[in-house]
């Protein structure tokens, strides 16, 4: 397992030769198409440091460059819908490089027959986030395919963020006595999704997380704290964005599974549905892992913002057993918890 | 038609309530779009130039910006494939800023089923690509779609250039006693495609011209001619790269039908299928406006590169009749050549 989680030895591990779902889970089978086809291509420095976004030094400027595609479905969701996600899920991918957002791309791939007035809400929708977020859509492209030939409608983003902290962020830098401090409630994406798909009747409706969270994180920077990762736990959900930092970082991380917040409405949508919340997308919520000392100024500043008002320590990082994320239970107990394997809820991004 | 071509009202032009492959032609539906529903929604100085790219400044450097997704039919076609054309287009699209391509990045859709190999092969073909282009492609996304949602496979790149002169390079600034001056003959990647699509079997085969053209494009700027538009005309072809110049500039384009270069193979094949060279996609073309005293060092310049070899002067900016490009045909009429009505050859690139 450390062998494919190094993510640096082309090995053909899954027994396909054909892409399946679980591909783009953002779980193992993920990292093992990362490991099997693209970085053997396209090896460099920026890519094979595998965080959510390249910093780059051009023109003498220090920048943040991430992509995402959205392919979710269905497109409108409680809470939101694939255009503000577009533009939240990449603005936050800039914030986890601890970069000011400041241009974003939109690359529309449409269905022959889709609705114009669908496009005209996503738009909409997206200049709101945008607008939100203080970022300026400022190029685009538009491709139409034959009918039945996408789903109605996909979206790329792509951002340039200003860095203008000169610390180095990313999953290889977790050390022993670092804290986790998560951001906020988790699951509440993945689970709208799955319950607008299930066409669920919840008492209490789950809605998506989806929001912009870089002005937190450059209040958390601000404070000076000594800021080691920084990511947004989107597919896979918690266990998968840890199990990246332990494996990157050659570190432990012990969970306390009472300190993880999960809404009500979540934990039965989840236990309905037979889903650990750990490994369900989030779209609102950031990891932030800082040395302990720093803890208590990293959630005075998150704090004051709504976004993350419940944020709180909820594990540390050890020496051993390294590579390994381990949750201590409610009961006590101890359980492993892995990368996500093959595919759970797919296209919820 | 001057309304709909200012871009700058939003009117709902087309009858239609539906996406339409013509909307992703390139030509006037694809500018109906545009004026319908995305400049209203995003309007900003940038996205308004209507230019391939946009040029921002960032952190003191003056950057180039610009998105394309690729969903061309088949996947690999004679003299390239999607991963070729995915480097190269965007690469192009920076050249047209008059940038240094630097970084690009890639985000993938693949449908369920599809093939590893053709992956790799791509990927392999990407790597290559960027490699000659001199570019590092540094960030990345993966999605999975299930199978019959998607075509194989869709690849969105964004890239980054440095734009290093200080030129407004834009197509509002064509003026009357310019030239046109175009790098090579025309049509060949469009045709390649529809020639594999048809499965014609042709005596000398049509092959794609996508390569990249930003270290012709540099030396072009480096003769301190003073240029004032690049396009690369790729969906819609020459005529409706010029139109796009004829309308934002409010000028005439009059074009030299004997001086505009078509191979044989290429005009049988056109003639075979009726369609006409002018509106025929390019991958390895660059349309270049300069005043005419700039003209010869402009040439001089571009046939020192074998991708431009064959470049020459093949018409000229008139002040009337403003907002049209005329053909001097080869046999001694006029006739006026129209931006690309409706859908001529969906999924080029």
């Amino acid at each position: 397992m450390t062998q494919q989680m190094s993510l640096s030895c082309p090995l053909p591990i899954t027994s396909t030769d054909r892409i399946l779902l679980g591909h783009g889970s953002g779980g193992k089978m993920t990292a093992e198409l990362l490991a099997r086809c693209f970085l053997p291509a396209f090896r460099n420095e920026y890519l094979d440091r595998l965080d959510d976004g390249a910093v780059l030094d051009v023109g003498g400027a220090r920048l943040a460059f991430t992509t995402d595609s959205y392919v979710v479905t269905p497109l409108f969701f409680p809470g939101g819908d694939i255009g503000e996600l577009a533009v939240n899920g990449t603005v936050n991918d800039l914030a986890a490089a601890g970069a000011t957002p400041l241009y974003l791309s939109a690359a529309f791939i449409l269905e022959e027959g889709f609705a114009l007035s669908e496009l005209e809400r996503i738009t909409a929708s997206m200049r709101k986030a945008a607008e939100a977020a203080g970022v300026l859509l400022v190029t685009g492209d538009t491709k139409v395919v034959d009918r039945g030939k996408a789903d109605g409608c996909f979206i790329n983003t792509t951002g340039i963020g200003l860095v203008e902290h000169t610390r180095l962020i990313s999953a290889d830098r977790a050390r022993p006595g670092d804290v986790v401090v998560l951001s906020g409630s988790i699951a509440e994406h993945g689970m709208a999704i799955m319950a607008a798909r299930a066409e669920l009747e919840l008492e209490t409706p789950v809605e998506s997380d989806t929001t912009a969270l870089h002005r937190m994180v450059l209040d958390v920077l601000a404070t000076g704290a000594d800021v080691h990762c920084l990511r947004d736990p989107t597919r896979g959900g918690v266990a998968t964005a840890l199990n990246e930092i332990a494996h990157r970082s050659a570190v432990g991380i012990v969970l306390d599974e009472t300190a993880i917040p999960v809404t009500e409405p979540v934990r039965g949508v989840c236990e309905l549905l037979g889903l650990d919340p750990l490994y369900v997308a989030n779209e609102g919520n950031m990891l932030t892992i800082v040395p302990r000392t720093d803890a208590e100024q990293v959630l005075t500043a998150m704090r004051r913002h709504p976004e993350s008002s419940q944020a709180r320590v909820i594990g540390e990082v050890v020496e051993d057993p390294a590579r390994l994320v381990v949750l201590k239970t409610t009961v006590g107990g101890r359980r492993i918890v892995d990368m996500l394997q093959g595919e759970q809820l797919p296209r919820i991004c």
